[in-house]
């Protein structure tokens, strides 16, 4: 269940602050003082990231969990647009997350923490602003970096002084690679799983479209539509939400998922009035993606879907720095990327070209690069491929078992074609003693 | 300048029909009997493919050309949501059509049609129909088929029997395929550029989600905007042509054109109303999305974007058939497949398939890779990649000297890999003596 906690006076990155910032976590297992693990969740998830027990050192401010099913990457349940809604929401990661599991919370204090910015309890648009209502776009824009000064805020007050790990994936990775460039000495091991530095051009453009489809769609008003006398911008953020399907997914696994089949009966059939729809079909695959993006719009506020996104794209690890390496630099832990073949959300090139950045500054680094169709999706979707390189780098560090340096093996299948990756020499010796 | 034909009654593969169906297009060079050559548009184009000297054997219809300038892959002018609009255009291959370029006009007589559905002049939604207004949405839906059997019908009052070829890229592509499947007999070389037999479930979604941006526009009005007091749907045409550009860059090509870049002064700025624009840059690349969004609403019809489209993502070259090599098995022409490393809208190994059909079959068939990073809108941007294969294709088939099947060559680069292609013997003997 969700915890509540009041972080004081936030000042953000943008120079605009809130007179008290309250953030929604979840925390799982006990801590011992230098167990703690923190995971940064992605764009829509929530501090729900596992059915793991949680820590009882907190009082719940949330009831029943809903763990109806959805079948894509993030999370459901409550309806956010109200305010102060701390959204209930599958767990994300619970195959990953939990007793026994990679991240197992018989042995590490697990914590997650609702972004600002997002719908799921945390300070943010849909949240009760300071005159008498939502803050709807009056609320501070936020960036990644303001997500890790809150967490640490958050940490700080949990007794959390030192983390054992930061584990993340998208832009949760992102933000895991924010605790090691802006707490360097405070992280033993950041795994930035199906993350970059920075978004690429491409990824920037079909954001900043999504953004359009919610904020040309009327019944945003200019971001003001909390109440229950006004629509929300449904239209819009499904939308957005569209397109964010498309790019969770990869060519390969939409053509096997759905080819171009017409959709059956049965299907979710909210058809768009499309003129030409009297003679062409309603296809299989359309109904997943207005499936869903109806499904999302019950769940998530379009103001935090602009805030969140804007956050994103904005992100850019060399800020401040000149370069990848140098944001690093100070770093002294140890860093796993890991990054699959068929994303073209977070690319493997760019996972290589992180893991090379961190080499370049002897910041011992594995990048494990797994072979997959499932594309952005595969890292919540596939724990068998995710688990046991995060279980071993938590355990091990980079010389973990199950991880895979690409930079190890040069020639993996013998046949004579490098993989192209780095050289990277395997560390064996990890800053911080086990 | 564009001539109008009206080809009388014309049933639509919907069953449903036209008392008159209009066909504007464009001719150059003169007919000799055996030299005429049919260049399907793409998508949003039009009959302007050329500026070179038009056949006199035809009125002109409108005025002077407009020839602006348009960096993208598509034509300008005219406003085109009026009824009868036989809209002006850039010429949109005038780098490799015209009198001594790779098309010459001074050898072939070159015949463009804009297809029917479209808002260059031919009939379509924007054009009057029979209730004293425009069509709209009442206007049949239109197939690639439909296209094929109107421009053979245009073709036949022209007095052109057997084609020398049919050449066209993108949709166009999938237009010349259907000339060599419905008219097998009626064309000598089939140039299929940056096509395929069928769009993939991935473009599928992203037309799907273009046209819901056009649909959910409240200007849209169930497609009723015709008429001065009404505003277009502008909004979601904008959107769903911001989408296009995407599909038509590679991420590549957009990285080395826009990168993060803040966009400076003078960018296009109709920046939209983002709440979080106050913290957060608007990019170069948004800005070219914008820029050439709002261009694209002046010239181009919203309907129309519908029933293109969908005649676009229904084309299946197996259908009616079981596979694509059935359907060309009749074929008795020769065939080029011409694709682009970068093209992710349509991918080197759609070409590849196709090629691999028309072998299968014994259609000569040539498929040339060009190396190149700009995605699928190479096709219109690298006339010096395109014009020379295509001119000896014309010339002399897939024997062309500039043509490289990448079957002839399995190992171009001596390194020991295969390409993976097809090991297509080159065939040396025409079906048609030169």
């Amino acid at each position: 269940m969700t915890a509540m906690e009041s972080v004081g006076e936030f000042r953000f990155e943008c120079g605009e602050s809130v007179d008290d910032l309250r953030l929604a976590y979840e925390a799982y297992g006990e801590f011992d003082g230098d167990n703690a693990v923190l995971v940064c969740h992605a764009l829509t998830g929530s501090q729900h990231v596992s059915n793991a027990p949680r820590s009882e050192d907190h009082e719940p401010v949330t009831g029943e969990n809903d763990d109806t099913g959805d079948e894509d990457n993030a999370v459901d349940g409550a309806a956010t647009t109200g305010v102060q809604t701390a959204g209930q929401a599958r767990a994300w990661w619970d195959d990953v997350v939990g007793p026994g599991k990679a991240i197992d919370t018989t042995e590490y204090y697990v914590v997650c923490v609702n972004v600002p910015g997002s719908c799921y309890g945390s300070s943010g648009p849909p949240t009760e602003g300071p005159d008498d209502g939502p803050w709807g776009t009056e609320f501070p824009p936020v960036t990644v970096g303001d997500w890790t000064r809150a967490q640490r805020r958050l940490l700080d007050r949990l007794g959390v002084g030192r983390l054992h790990a930061v584990v993340g994936g998208s832009v949760g990775g992102m933000n895991a690679l924010d605790w090691a460039k802006r707490y360097p000495d405070d992280v033993r091991r950041v795994a930035a799983v199906a993350t970059a530095g920075r978004l690429d051009t491409q990824c920037l453009s079909l954001d900043a479209i999504a953004r359009r489809a919610i904020t040309t769609d009327p019944d945003w008003n200019g971001g003001d539509y909390y109440g229950a006398d006004r629509p929300n911008p449904d239209d819009g953020l499904a939308q957005a939400r569209r397109l964010g399907h498309v790019m969770y997914l990869s060519k390969a696994s939409m053509g096997r998922k759905f080819g171009r089949r017409a959709a059956g009966r049965g299907a979710f059939d909210d058809a768009p009035a499309d003129p030409t729809g009297r003679f062409f079909p309603y296809r299989e695959v359309e109904s997943y993606l207005d499936y869903n993006a109806d499904s999302f719009t019950t769940r998530f506020d379009a103001n935090s879907y602009l805030y969140l996104t804007r956050a994103m794209d904005e992100y850019d690890l060399a800020a401040g720095y000149g370069s990848d390496a140098e944001a690093l630099a100070a770093f002294e832990g140890e860093l796993l990327a890991l990054s699959f073949t068929g994303d073209w959300h977070f690319t493997v090139e760019q996972s290589r070209a992180l893991a090379d950045a961190a080499g370049d500054v002897d910041v011992p680094t594995a990048h494990h690069v797994v072979d997959s169709d499932h594309g952005h999706d595969a890292f919540l979707v596939e724990p068998e491929s995710v688990g046991p390189p995060l279980r071993d780098f938590l355990r091990d560090g980079v010389d973990g078992r199950a991880i895979r340096d690409e930079g190890e093996d040069d020639d993996p299948d013998g046949s004579g074609i490098h993989s192209g990756g780095p050289d990277r020499a395997p560390v064996h010796a990890s800053l911080f003693p086990g």
